[in-house]
């Protein structure tokens, strides 16, 4: 390895540190913190954000990138190092235009933007989110300012999270999927409803934790390597390859909520459980985009999580758990009632049919934002009205309207969309396994989710972010993605199960 | 304010902002952290070590303080400004003598000292940790050689604990106390023994945690700007003044330990919760040094906690939640028991009376390491020949010897003399207040402890690093620190007990 290579990845690895230093303060803000604690919590967070674009974005850092490209130049593009470095230089571009002032600015306008969420939510009172809204989209348009103009201005903020994706390719694959639920939905609300009643009464919270612990364990979370804790919006964050966390929370009126909460966090985790430790430190650390991660959770919440083989194996100790909350409950009602399509209100209960449908209705939303064609204001009526077009229902109150969602309050503009990418791109990985992996159903029913993690660590989760995510795609499916899988996908499962 | 001023302030902010984030991820490595993340963890720490080191030791800096020193020429030495650049330019000057490097080496030792001395503690066997220590002291014996020569070598490391404070101060006053306490000591061993076999008890952990919670509640630690958790060694944490945190832990053979260890706990607490808020992310933050720090500690864990107006106040309600246990105890009995003098091993188990005699047994092992006159592997029987001499027991494996201290681990050679000086202090001011508040005993036994914590507050607490510690100490009491008053209130306290 070159002198400059050395140095160059000493400065990243510093890099890195200080990031994962900021997820340890974020992770805390969320789990642990006093409330009082947010103000100052928001500075040492701004000072970590400036110290390391601070660090990144030093000439140094852009010499030594221009540099060993120059070096690396008819070496093999698919090299390690070259990888490294063709994301470090798209990462130092961006990271130049944006000032430190910026970065320490936002991070301490989100800091209390949290707080006010918190209090908002908890209050069902949009109001006082209001100007802190405003003042996260301002930045948002702020960010977008210092790129060259994109075809669109969302395409810059999905950039950050899709390498290489814009606005328009995600409407076109939105389009073509739009119809396809839409008249899947229909021909569900004209079938007979399932019965969930039993989904609804009391249970008790740790030991559903503790059911929840057991499954992940089964999938092959690796405890020695992460935690679980209590936070109000579950999410997975990574320390290291080896302290990769993940929170979850009870919902007494959803109880059951917690167990794919759990499942679903477990699936971002093990991705990053699995990435090869030589990455450790650089900018290919992680996984590869957010659409991937959420293939990975998705999959083991939805694909895996609410299968009838999965049911099969472990509704006899959720029975046992729970005798008389399940009296009377067969396999196949279960079942049915973990899949029951209802188009509602909350997007992260939402059923694997209705989802998408929230994710549209954000992003419209956050381009009437970007463009500047909606006042903050209006938000909560506009998101009311949306909510009556695509989906039938109407929220009671801010709380399980507008206010749903941390990810605004956070900063993060453009990111919704992933989700939905998320799902397709878990049908069309799901397809090929089943190709490779001919009996996995029987191995599922089973309790054995060896072969699947195997199969996960070896075509996606060991690459990191190596590959961009249409590459990875690809590479291991043979197209980019494509809402075909999951088409087929809800269509033959909730084919079955309401009997279309 | 100059511009200079405002600029060093900014830059003193993010150094602080820095460290407090360091704090952070110390405080969930032994909270909360998986064992395996320790590595990544250290290299963290060491990253942020360094980097607020650079930031701190840059030129501009320095020359901002030096600036700034000519601008305040003349004006008063008392005032905050004046106060802050002092002592900044006292770290200053100790930071440019010790190089990034050293820094983030010692960092990255420590990190992996600490899991071994976890490992070490855990199987009682000191050979683990050994390799470990003997780093330590290198590291240790390095960071000396930065400096001028001192009378001592180990006046270099105290300082940084205690500023201005000398290894052969310290003798002079041991060698004053050691006769008093030993005296103290024969005679109560001649003395019939209090009876406390019902101190050792099995008590339920979740209603002492809760016992514990309720009194330091009384005493005034804040819970909006703090919170309480399990670790394997109690230590308090400040990441803002509106974010100060404790931990404490459970021992079933010595159950009511965890009262006193959150009371103790709760003192260091209290101390950096009342500092004004003005000195926030400036170098007059936090304490004022480490002994001062301890007398708040030891008075609110001793001499509140251990007092018999206390338990007058609280010995009913524990009664009621721990019927069986005390069953016929009658509160004087209580009283003697919780104040017992014996030998014992465990330093932080020691009584009031023996407890200083841990310490010097520990400054004279410190010194000797430094002094590069003993051999780690020799300390082992060392410690317990030293034990034996001293307090007349001999432990029987590692855990209860030279493993029982996290201190060393960490990093921190020279920081034990601290707590004997604390003790001192502690006893120092309790006469002080007592004059100040004629009716103490009367408020401590109706629990109430404002008057306490408000004379605290106003004296001790809200000048942050203000003052040097033994200038405190005389503006406060009229006298440096001396031990007289802690040989008065050891002799008065157990003449009653021990009928003497």
């Amino acid at each position: 390895m070159s002198e400059k290579l050395i140095r160059l990845k000493k400065l990243l690895g510093e890099v890195s540190d200080l990031g994962r230093a900021a997820s340890v303060l974020s992770w805390d803000q969320q789990v642990n913190m006093p409330s009082m604690g947010a103000e100052a919590r928001g500075q040492q967070l701004a000072t970590l954000g400036k110290t390391a674009q601070e660090k990144f974005t030093s000439d140094e850092v852009g010499k030594l990138i221009e540099d060993i490209k120059q070096e690396f130049n008819g070496s093999d593009p698919n090299s390690d190092n070259a990888a490294m470095i063709r994301v470090a230089a798209r990462n130092y571009d961006k990271s130049r235009r944006v000032p430190p002032e910026f970065v320490a600015e936002k991070a301490i306008v989100s800091s209390k933007a949290f707080e006010a969420w918190v209090e908002a939510k908890g209050k069902s009172d949009f109001s006082i989110f209001k100007p802190h809204l405003e003042r996260m989209v301002e930045l948002a348009q702020k960010y977008v300012s210092f790129f060259p103009p994109a075809d669109h201005p969302y395409d810059t903020l999905l950039d950050d999270y899709e390498p290489g994706m814009k606005a328009e390719d995600v409407k076109t694959i939105f389009n073509a999927l739009r119809p396809a639920q839409v008249e899947l939905i229909k021909a569900i609300s004209s079938s007979k409803q399932v019965k969930d009643d039993f989904l609804h009464k009391k249970y008790n919270e740790s030991k559903l934790w503790d059911f929840g612990v057991s499954i992940i364990t089964k999938y092959g979370y690796d405890w020695d390597r992460g935690r679980q804790d209590i936070a109000p919006h579950p999410f997975e964050t990574t320390f290291s390859v080896n302290d990769v966390r993940i929170t979850t929370r009870f919902e007494a009126d959803n109880p059951l909520v917690i167990l794919f909460s759990t499942m679903h966090e477990s699936g971002h985790a093990m991705y990053e459980q699995g990435i090869d430790p030589k990455y450790e430190r650089t900018p290919l650390s992680g996984g590869t985009s957010l659409a991937l991660h959420e293939s990975q959770s998705r999959m083991w919440e939805n694909l895996v999580g609410r299968s009838l083989p999965f049911w099969e194996h472990f509704f006899p100790a959720l029975k046992k758990t729970f005798p008389s909350q399940l009296e009377g409950v067969s396999l196949k009602s279960f079942y049915k009632a973990i899949n029951k399509v209802e188009p509602s209100l909350i997007r992260v209960n939402a059923d694997e049919a209705t989802y998408n449908l929230h994710i549209m209705l954000r992003l419209e939303l956050e381009i009437a934002m970007i463009e500047g064609k909606v006042a903050i204001k209006d938000l909560p009526e506009l998101w009311n009205a949306k909510m009556k077009e695509y989906l039938g229902v109407t929220p009671s109150n801010d709380a399980e309207g507008i206010l749903q969602d941390i990810h605004w309050a956070d900063g993060y503009i453009g990111y919704f969309t992933t989700y939905a990418l998320g799902n397709l791109v878990s049908a069309q990985l799901w397809e090929r396994i089943n190709q490779d992996i001919r009996d996995l159903d029987d191995q599922i029913r089973k309790g054995k989710f060896d072969a699947l993690l195997g199969w996960l660590r070896e075509k996606i989760h060991q690459h990191g972010h190596k590959y961009d995510p249409q590459d990875l795609v690809q590479r291991v499916t043979g197209s980019k993605i494509t809402p075909e899988p999951y088409v087929r996908y809800l269509t033959k499962k909730y084919g079955e199960i309401y009997g279309l």
